[in-house]
């Protein structure tokens, strides 16, 4: 399994229709039954080895059932994350009241939990997808990931911020927090640029300069 | 004028080669005479309204020494942001000895400054290619956006944390942070997740809920 979570698809509230609801029940059970052959194909084999072909004799569900469900090998992905997300909100609801930090705790467990859970298929059919967005999104500026990746070598070498986090990936986070103000004020046609960015870049360093905490661990206990 | 910075092409060191040299230069020319051409049409139009054709006609420079130099029109992104690191690098540089959170305040101003002399055209150009990306980055995992989006927005309508930055702004940079670790120890085939993804939660938990620093402002005078 993926996820240790059963599939969670709600059924869509439907009073006429029963035709549709039969359908809408058919496709919950072929999108489980496509998924968990998918998963056991992926414990020991990279998604580009898996033929669709394959998954679909495995589930014993039809070539074009598949298509209409995932549209792509790749929409398996959502559905992993999909599952995930289920399990990281029935966690947050099973811990009633809880504050933003605890709830998002909740959420890294569910992460963890998923991928340390994940075969050598997932990893790749990750690496090969969505996951390689975090390293493309620089891609249309080297220089500028490459200068801010330098300034916080130097700032880890000298002690002004802890070593806690590989410099190539604070790097990637810092030059997140500081482009990420431009796209949102492009898309919003709002006019703060200068004050978000301001917030935003002291937001990080104020957590970067935070004292670890060593302490701080999973939620729950390890599995 | 996209940067306010003169180009910087670097001369490769050459010894010999001279007739190579003549065409390093060349090109370093033809860039520049590309760059402004298209950023004075930028000005007005949108990069979809304008042809290569016209770019290379308002520069006097031939089609397939564009291509040749920028590959495609949204090169010209990656050119504009490699305009916008030299002017950050060259300001950082005329700072001398500070720490990151003043370098990465001149990586700021430098951004806002681009940004800010950018035209209508330059928003469409990165809207439409780049900057989607963080916008793109949630695509796998729409359900875990939403999760994390909810309780960022309670959390602000309680008052946990700040509502400094825009709820869909900082959910995303919120997910970002649980996420990359995934993304980080996958590639790098190392066994950190767990501590990883702790430390990056609290460094982001710890930067939402530092206290706003309405008099951080940018780094050297308005212009």
């Amino acid at each position: 399994m993926l996820v240790r979570v059963k599939s969670r698809y709600r059924p869509v509230a439907m009073t006429a229709a029963e035709a549709m609801d039969g359908r809408v029940r058919r496709r919950e059970r072929n999108a489980a039954l496509l998924y968990d052959a998918a998963a056991e194909l992926l414990a020991t084999r990279s998604l580009d080895e898996i033929s669709v072909e394959e998954i679909c004799r495995r589930a014993g569900v039809g070539r074009a059932t598949f298509f209409r469900i995932f549209e792509t090998k790749e929409g398996l992905l959502r559905e992993f994350n999909r599952r995930l997300t289920a399990d990281a909100a029935a966690r947050i609801d099973a811990a009633g009241d809880i504050d933003l930090r605890a709830a998002l705790g909740h959420v890294r467990d569910a992460i963890i939990e998923a991928w340390g859970h994940a075969g050598p298929g997932h990893a790749s059919m990750a690496l090969t997808y969505a996951y390689h967005a975090p390293e493309r999104i620089h891609d249309p500026h080297p220089e500028l990931y490459a200068l801010v990746r330098q300034r916080i070598e130097r700032a880890m070498a000298s002690g002004e911020i802890p070593g806690v986090v590989p410099a190539s990936l604070a790097a990637s986070l810092a030059v997140i927090n500081l482009t990420a103000p431009v796209a949102w004020t492009l898309s919003h046609r709002a006019d703060e640029l200068d004050e978000l960015s301001g917030v935003l870049l002291d937001q990080w360093y104020a957590g970067m300069i935070s004292t670890p905490k060593p302490d701080r661990r999973r939620n729950g206990p390890r599995p």
